[in-house]
């Protein structure tokens, strides 16, 4: 029974693997929510009190892929995370046979020492010693990124672990205004508030000002407040911008500020790794255990007949965690992916056009390319309110039409004085040259009438 | 290429779970880190950076499975999450097939909906009406009671979001003695203080006495406390204890504190769900999203062509979510599984036997059985320090035997005044009684000599 039912599910995968990567499919096949709810062809989300046959299982099973949306279709540009890498699958469908816990080298032996490789591995190519650095995968670079601030926040004020912030004078963090949302949300969760996260500005390349930077930081200690953290950011969400690391570490040098302490790194966004895979690095070993340890004793008990510094699960402010490794291993075994070309591809192919827009004028120092239509009534007005309000509604309406249409995805968002743009960022090893032209093509097609 | 090279991985796993199946296979084949960091006959968890063959990828897959734990044998007793459920196996794989992320209803249409349904008919299992309850699918059950409590911080001082805990007053929280650690681990992240938790004595049976909650609570409110927020347990960790819920309940309302407004759920324990499907049930409908939304333009944009309340991405502490839901949903669909009858099963053993002792004398409450193996040179022996000592030392040293035979894995630990004891948690719907016949031989051979 089992492997007959296997196999009848892993031919549909097949099914959907193959058409997910044929061009003449569409994206997706978009319902309202209503709409799905009602039920479609059969398709019931609801659950009965009776057991469905394995028949039914499987018809389930196709029409969930049916109506989702291909994130390894080579025109999903929607965002990061996509592509359908058969490495990174194999690894996920085999850590979800060995349905373990990366909690103890006990139930995790192979998975934990794969987590120290990688981890390893990681850290050398950001540049620290063989004496330096520890880490964790984590349940997406959010929850990474809240890890380095409780790390900094603990390696400052160990006290807080046990006293809480009340014991603690009111700290700030520092963080540049196109940084990602996740530090004002870590804040937040980690009782620092989100008020304390200092926005400090960028230049017009979406990069932060260091002189910028120094002065926030005097201004917050003038108002009371104790700086301790800054989070840079190695490509932006939107602009994908670099901030000036080495100015910004001189200036927490200078002030005794975490940074360079601490990275967080995907693995499921640029390499193409499947959901999960999140890093994140901390250069000080111990801090990590020390900071997060409790020592459940049906757990982690000391007098077990092997190396128990191997027991990494204390580190982490999990109990159970899912092995997101080695996916991560095995693809970095097959290969490693590159996606910056075709960013420059975009960026050539829309200054040759003339019914778009780029947001920047120079060349994508990531894999985003930021970029506007401008439909055929937009083209001759004059800069000011009435274009951007007008172009303003331009994107939601094409993303609108395409989505209904499922032919391709795309992101968009307004950016400070900057009036609803399309986002492209490249992680889908599916793209190639002809996905490029197809996008630039639909978005005029779509928005032509606009 | 890709369909070749997946079915030979496809039939490496069917080998794999056809053997883990098998009582004449071990649980474990057992390798010191040294051991296996050195490589065991080619098998290599080292990094090269040249790229190898697709052949060498299946090689690697096969040994990977090799040297580590079956979680899903009968004989694996170890803790819950276990087992090899083939319908939650089939969710999985086509959750990393589909490749998606729940932070928006554009990329993950059909999971936010299923996401729904599930939450929903939980929140009707818990007792709640149609008009409340909200929750979300989070990475494990420490990370849902993390949510617990941030929600209900945010619930009694929704300042604390934007000021931080500076804003507040010095708040106390109360658990019981025998609760899970990860009330103390998120009190701590969460900038609360994991001193200011307050424990609870129990009763011998492992549940909190609620006379004891209220004379905690009233002395932490002389000390200049503010209590908020009770943890009940029902299934506490190691003995598998229910709090007297309705009991704890009148005491929170009387002091206004927060308890049966969240519910954490783990359908990845007695559910047998693989690993990670944890959820948390809030009763007030909106908080989480309040709690948590900051409304980034780039994913929640609010002009969408569609229902934007479906993008439930802005209610989690994450910004990227693994899609958890898929598997639970599946396996609701095909049955439900029950497991509390080998519990019994073995308490009946025990008390047969006169070469074991159970730590409590009547009927399991839960699934957990907790029990002493005495080898012959402790039988006589007086109750008291010196047989105390000894026994503490029988359970790890018979772990470590066990370990190293790889026949069958159980976890043990010590608590309070009881010394190491072992802890046999059913979950694994594998196994069967004539497993537990055979984890108490085999307990009994490996520790008789002790």
């Amino acid at each position: 029974m089992t492997r007959g039912f296997l196999q009848e599910l892993v031919n549909i995968l097949f099914g959907y693997i193959s058409k997910t990567s044929q061009r003449s499919t569409k994206v997706l096949d978009f319902h309202h929510p209503h709409q799905l709810k009602e039920g479609l062809e059969g398709f019931s989300l609801d659950l009965s009190d009776q057991p469905e046959t394995l028949e039914q299982i499987l018809v389930d099973c196709r029409d969930t892929l049916k109506y989702g949306v291909s994130t390894g279709h080579p025109r999903f540009f929607n965002q990061l995370s996509s592509g359908l890498d058969v490495i990174g699958v194999a690894g996920e469908w085999l850590t979800s046979t060995a349905n373990t816990n990366m909690f103890t080298y006990e139930v995790s032996p192979v998975f934990i020492l794969m987590e120290e490789v990688l981890l390893r591995k990681m850290q050398s190519i950001v540049g620290w010693s063989d004496e330096e650095g520890d880490g964790l995968f984590c349940p997406g670079g959010t929850i990474s990124n809240l890890y380095s601030i409780l790390v900094a926040r603990y390696h400052f004020y160990p006290e807080v672990k046990t006293k809480g912030m009340g014991a603690l004078p009111r700290l700030a963090l520092f963080t540049s205004e196109h940084s990602h949302y996740s530090v004002k949300k870590s804040a937040a969760v980690l009782g620092l508030g989100s008020e304390n996260v200092v926005v400090v500005k960028c230049d017009e390349r979406g990069k932060m000002i260091p002189g910028e930077l120094e002065i926030s930081i005097i201004t917050a200690q003038k108002k009371g407040l104790v700086p301790f953290y800054v989070n840079a950011t190695a490509g932006t969400t939107v602009y994908g911008a670099f901030d000036p690391l080495c100015a910004i570490a001189d200036i927490c040098d200078k002030h005794t500020l975490w940074i360079a302490w601490s990275v967080t790194w995907n693995p499921h966004k640029m390499m193409g790794v499947p959901l999960q895979c999140s890093a994140i690095l901390v250069r000080k070993r111990g801090l990590l255990q020390k900071c997060n340890e409790l020592g459940a004793e049906y757990l982690f008990q000391r007098d077990k007949h092997y190396e128990v510094s191997y027991d990494t699960g204390d580190k982490s402010i999990q109990c159970g965690r899912h092995v997101d490794v080695f996916k991560f291993w095995l693809m970095w075994k097959a290969k490693v992916n590159k996606c910056l070309e075709n960013a420059e591809y975009l960026y050539d192919q829309l200054q040759r056009r003339a019914d778009f827009q780029l947001v920047f004028g120079h060349k994508p120092e990531h894999s985003n390319v930021c970029f506007w239509y401008i439909p055929p009534s937009l083209r001759g007005m004059p800069p000011g309110p009435e274009r951007d309000s007008k172009l303003h509604q331009v994107a939601p309406r094409i993303k609108g039409r395409m989505m209904e249409k499922g032919s391709v995805l795309i992101g968009y968002q307004p950016l400070g004085t900057r009036v609803n743009f399309f986002r492209c960022v490249f992680s889908n090893p599916a793209t190639q040259q002809e996905d490029i032209d197809f996008l630039l093509d639909e978005i005029s097609c779509l928005g032509h009438d606009l």
